[in-house]
């Protein structure tokens, strides 16, 4: 079967692998339908993580149960099921505290490093999934073609979105600032809308993210940044910040963007993966109480909230994939998300 | 009349200094019927913060109101009040959100920075109070004398330390540790107890706070710091570790004992003042999805919460003062605290 490989920093290849097996009788083979690439993978790809050696790459998919292990009770061959980024088991007390993305069984798609093989990628024709019972979310069917983009943004940026707006405790009726507009800041924008938020701040420089900002629910864009910015978000709100601001990016500036973009008191949910390790500043946090909330977002343990707003179309995440190209092609789908001629690109094996 | 002054490091004194007169219509004067010594007071004390002009200290007092101005609506002369450790109007728009800390005309006990004067200290015999109507908090009479210990806490440590256990979301049922064995540490403790936990760690190596922590509520005290620390309180919690984690220090070393001690998906809620400006480390939050929330407590907002409690005996946060000097030895207050020979000291003007 063909699965996508890096094997250097812009080095990504789509190659004839071993189909996988079933191994541990908790395991599954889905044929993926459609898969996609991350933000989160540009950075292998731009060598600002090392690639040390090739390994398989991607981590969001959606697709139809082959086979399953003699152990798995919740998903049959033939369902239509969501993966998330990560593979869970769902019944550990990190998994039942909500935070599944620190299963102390999980792991990510991927990696090689545990025995029993936590090795395809997303971004291929089939994947052994581990610990099915947990990872997968079953959609019931039957499920409609133009369904996919939708489902598949459930797999990570809807999830991941929704888990900034929940992090910085979005209510009713609260003024939001979402920092990114990338495919994240704009499903953070659907989330923040959906959870009641009536001032919602797309903060962006590109003219088709801020229409598809505007589409999600944002009320205001910021194209500024830095203290300019941060001045444009005070006048929108009363002199004082946002209620709520959602990090979606993961830089030093962004971060400082989010923090003095929030009003005393209020909260940042982040999402966007720390790089470079920003720190953050505690003694002004501390003298504002603008509190920090947020992490690598357990979306397993959304896909059940959001998926029947996702089919009715009272939101439409899948929106955000304007590219799609066969999986033959992942090369020229990373070279389009590096050159930001695509926002979010769908791959169909 | 007597006021406390710091002329430097170690150079506390109490001087004879103009008695305060009422100057803008919406002050008070306030007779001193109790003032203490904060753990923040020893900062300047002891040099880590430069004095560089000898200026009035203290931030903590309860009195009777002598006068008041003549848009004064609030506080009438005889009332017995509390003030909270700063200067707030109650009206603007952080205060009406919760943060009278941030009060937009607010400002601090002791400095003098500000033309309409904020320059009294808490510890003297009067005080003025510029912001009389926002600032000080009523307590109906008759106030007995065994009632002057706990009424004085929640000018600051008591609501400090529900500051903590709110900001951290403590609810019933958690597991909650708090590091610091201070006054703050030990409100803490009762703060936790109060909203519902059933699982409070005392992080403490001193016997008589352990035994203090013990009968504010706390179920288990852990004498070990740094790594073995926080495997005791993984052991104590399933492994995992605490839900929620009382930061009561502000050091690095504090903070990172909070963060290691806080299960995946729960949080910190911090008030011990960032000393020396340690910086959070984003990445390990951001992998564990540990929350960071808190800041320089609003305590005015408390007082009406926890007064009742405080009058009827169901929380007994006067329990931290273990020492008691009249004004006039102000100097061997702050030299008993910060030889640790006192926890808490209260001094009679």
């Amino acid at each position: 079967m063909l699965a996508t490989v890096i094997h250097a920093a812009r080095d990504i290849r789509v190659e004839e692998v071993p189909r996988p097996q079933l191994s541990t009788g908790r395991d599954a083979i889905v044929r993926v339908v459609a898969a996609c690439v991350c933000g989160s993978d540009l950075w292998p790809y731009r060598g600002v993580t090392p690639t040390e050696r090739p390994h398989r790459i991607g981590h969001e998919f959606v697709g139809v149960v082959e086979e399953v292990g003699g152990d798995v009770e919740n998903v049959r061959a033939g369902d239509f099921v969501i993966a998330p980024f990560y593979v869970c088991d769902g019944t550990c007390v990190n998994c039942r505290n909500g935070v599944s993305t620190s299963c102390l069984n999980g792991g990510w798609w991927g990696s090689d490093v545990r025995e029993d093989g936590f090795a395809d990628g997303g971004q291929g024709e089939f994947v052994r999934v581990p610990l099915a019972d947990g990872t997968l979310a079953v959609v019931p069917g039957p499920v409609e073609p133009e369904e996919i983009p939708g489902l598949l943004t459930l797999s990570d940026v809807m999830g991941t979105g929704h888990h900034a707006a929940v992090s910085a405790g979005v209510r009713p009726g609260d003024s939001v600032a979402v920092v990114g507009d990338g495919a994240v800041g704009l499903c953070a924008v659907i989330a923040a809308k959906r959870l009641g938020a009536t001032t919602i701040i797309a903060m962006s420089r590109h003219p088709e993210r801020q229409a598809l900002a505007r589409e999600f629910g944002a009320t205001h864009i910021v194209a500024e940044r830095g203290e300019e910015g941060i001045a444009t978000v005070r006048e929108l709100t009363g002199g004082i910040g946002a209620d709520r601001v959602l990090e979606c990016v993961g830089t030093k500036e962004s971060m400082d963007q989010a923090l003095r973009s929030t009003r005393p008191g209020g909260m940042v949910g982040y999402v966007g993966v720390p790089n470079g390790g920003p720190e953050l500043p505690v003694r002004t946090m501390f003298g504002s109480n603008v509190g920090v909330n947020g992490g690598v977002a357990p979306v397993r343990g959304y896909i059940e909230e959001l998926l029947p707003d996702v089919r009715s179309g009272a939101i439409r995440p899948g929106l955000v994939f304007d590219l799609e190209l066969p999986l033959r092609e992942a090369a020229d789908a990373y070279a389009a998300m590096d050159e930001r001629r695509a926002t979010k690109v769908l791959l169909r094996p």
